[in-house]
């Protein structure tokens, strides 16, 4: 970096150059294919400020997914730099084996105010993958010091995204990501993805429901309660492409759970931390009271690497009262409790509660009845989504619902074109999924939706020209 | 933390009593016992400076462990705080899904330039068991894309750690941390930990060399090299108790590896970025090529969870000339190169290219040297470890070797004596393992021997009055 400041004389573009080769013969970055592993780079970002980021050629784009449902207080926020500063200049790092910090302790009791019922404990993490790992291996603590190490199974659904590491990633429900990799599905039974759009065309929401909640309760008599350790579901399945299941569904499955002793494990990785407009969502949006929440991203708007479950008062009970005292619950990361990110974390509380969660629910509704328009644009099957997360899922044909086909890659070409506009989005193949900082005002929301409007004009007018969709003439 | 320190009128004590009441209700610490979960709370730390700690009590504590293996260049680095602050005010967060940002690329680069032979990609995690966890799940990737699925067991050893995530856990050497815990024993076959000082009483180091390099040969013949994926291995076992293997024990392991296309996975989590001296002890300091190492700590001196992994040309070329040139290695973190991470890692390594490698290979030899002098203490068994990393076994008897009973809680008893002398130690068991902050001088090392000196002395004498151990009279 220093090297590179230093040559006044380079361009902004030699530069990137440099860069670009440096990271195509060492670095490597996620999910890349065999053919182009460890022979690849990927498009420049230099710098970020408030929605905004900064190519390598100085084109100021719209961070459209917020880095990855990340940034939720936005880029370049000083509080947070000098956070992080701070702290590292009083304490940086203490092992969480044998010591204590003040912001671990303190974020702790602060996260535990906010999260529902008496989910009252928090563990932290390094992010998404290692606060499910964590909660999941609790599970399997929790049942053997009970004296039923048999009740193990866990439930996920198809279009579910969890993580990545090998039992985390075991959850997740799309095929793409499974196919040459190892998972544990003797550990995991997939239930149906709770996508309204995709429901049979004959079918009502309220069946649709029903349906889903009767496959659940049929998997838990025919797997059997005693087998089943526990439950794990986003609210809204994120990286999935927004799912907002069907209304009522997440408290149905919720009290199945309870009766069957399964443990209701609510994933908030992407909801948490303001993305719905409040600190958590399972019960101030979906009206459920979990056993588990984990949490990840919008902790630290992405400034720090921290993640944690937070846990019901019920279950530590349960196990301080068993009769195996010394029975380790041996997990732990040695970046657990980390000072530096709980610093941070609480520092981007009191942005969050400070009146930004008020204006991302104000904004949050305006986001949407802007996006819903987009639904006129004839490759536009649905907009959907909830608070700051939106998908527009594009469709061959919109009666049908027939999807395009793979190699058509609409949503690669919806955000060229996009970028091009000034928008950065997530493409994910027909789809793209938008979660933007929830600074967001409603002017940018109108830039972004007019953005989007173009963009996916001018993909439908490449489509129509190469062939490969025919929409409406 | 500002509600806090508002509070001028509290002692430092009616603060920390406060903090560790809000741990006890509300923070959960890594490896609680079942007895004490969701209702305990360890002691604070408040800052830190240089080789130093300071207590709730504002004692000054010299950081025995540097943490937990990791403050190498010290606390309260103001470069490394100043590189959190700037890359924070320039990017903070870049998904790399999509983008890519300039610290990584080019810390990737420096990392490659100090692996040995062809190891020049790196890809980036959060820590230590994201690392294993990546090393591991590409090591399966990468033979269902060369069509050899069934070539995955992995081979680990008694003693070792290697992570905290349901895989990486289950490489792991010690009963204790298994005991509750589940894990994936199917894919994981243990081999007997190198540790010179419990081998048989009549055996000759070289003998027990060969012995450990013949059951390593066994196992590869009796399980099949058709069948085994990968041998992991820390090349000092860290938290084993800082097992110095045989001279040329992991050369000969790494020859049967070679010969037998089984991946050999160097895990340098605790022994890179400078604690024996190097940034990379595998070849430097022990001889060998591995097909990849994994590290992390070190990288940030523990300012930043930051791990990865650097995976040789070879195994990449293999996968770009595969028949599979769309097969995903369908895995990464949202912190996957991170940029603030990756800008700390940069000028982390400035400091250790600039002098600090150099002076820890010079005084690393002093801190041998003078902590081999207390192995004149009858409860000292044996002062072990190379570079900064040493471990001091307790036993009941010299000549016999024999361990001291659990409830002697020897490390613990040693710890206390010498946190009230002024330095913290990390107790396991029977034993108490050191790793100093890289910039320890001769006089603070002779400070901590000294420490050590009386806070063992003083053991012995509480033990023999307890009539737990005889010792000599």
């Amino acid at each position: 970096m220093t090297a590179l400041k230093a040559q006044t004389a380079v361009s902004p573009t030699d530069e990137a150059e440099t860069l670009a080769k440096a990271a195509e013969r060492h670095l490597i970055q996620p999910w890349p294919s065999a053919g182009e592993i460890g022979d690849e780079a990927r498009g420049l970002i230099g710098s970020g400020d408030g929605i905004y980021v900064t190519d390598a050629e100085g084109n100021r784009l719209i961070d459209g997914p917020a880095g990855m449902w990340c940034v939720n207080v936005g880029h370049r926020r000083r509080e947070l730099a000098d956070a992080l500063h701070e702290q590292a200049m009083a304490l940086s790092y203490n092992s969480p084996w044998y010591t204590m910090n003040e912001p671990s302790a303190l974020l702790a009791e602060r996260i535990a105010g906010h999260a529902p019922g008496d989910l009252n404990h928090v563990f932290f993490t390094t992010g998404g993958s290692s606060a499910v790992e964590s909660a999941l291996r609790f599970m399997q603590f929790y049942n053997n010091v009970r004296g039923r190490p048999q009740k193990k199974t866990i439930l996920s659904r198809d279009g579910a995204y969890h993580g990545s590491t090998y039992l985390s990633a075991s959850l997740n429900g799309s095929s793409r990501g499974r196919d040459w990799m190892d998972i544990a599905d003797d550990l995991v039974v997939k239930l149906s993805c709770p996508d309204p759009f995709r429901r049979p065309l004959d079918m009502s929401i309220e069946e649709f429901s029903d349906m889903l909640v009767e496959e659940f309760a049929d998997a838990v008599k025919r797997i059997g309660a005693e087998n089943i350790g526990a439950f794990v579901g986003e609210p809204v399945m994120a990286s999935g492409g927004v799912i907002v299941p069907p209304p009522n569904y997440l408290p149905r499955i919720a009290a199945i759970c309870r009766e069957n002793d399964i443990l209701y494990i609510s994933d908030e990785v992407v909801t948490a931390f303001g993305r719905m407009g409040d600190v958590f969502a399972s019960k101030d949006v979906f009206g459920i009271e979990p056993d588990i929440i984990t949490f990840a991203k919008g902790v630290t708007s992405g400034y720090f690497p921290l993640g944690g479950m937070v846990v019901s008062d019920r279950l530590f009970a349960e196990l301080r009262q068993s009769n195996h005292a010394d029975a380790m619950y041996a997990h732990g990361l040695t970046y657990s409790s980390h000072p530096i990110g709980c610093a941070v974390a609480l520092k981007n509380l009191d942005i969050l509660e400070g009146g930004l969660l008020e204006h991302a629910r104000e904004v949050g509704v305006y986001f949407m009845e802007q996006l819903k328009t987009l639904e006129e644009l004839d490759l536009v099957g649905e907009v959907r989504g909830t608070g700051l997360m939106a998908c527009i899922e594009c469709v061959a044909d919109r009666e049908s619902k027939n999807p395009l086909t793979l190699d058509t890659e609409v949503g690669r070409r919806i955000d060229q074109h996009c970028q091009e506009l000034g928008l950065l989005l997530r493409p994910l193949i027909h789809m793209c999924v938008m979660s933007p900082p929830l600074i967001i005002t409603k002017e940018q929301i109108d830039e972004m939706v007019a953005i989007l409007r173009e963009g996916i004009s001018r993909t439908m007018e490449d489509l129509r020209k190469e062939g490969l969709w025919k929409g409406f003439a």
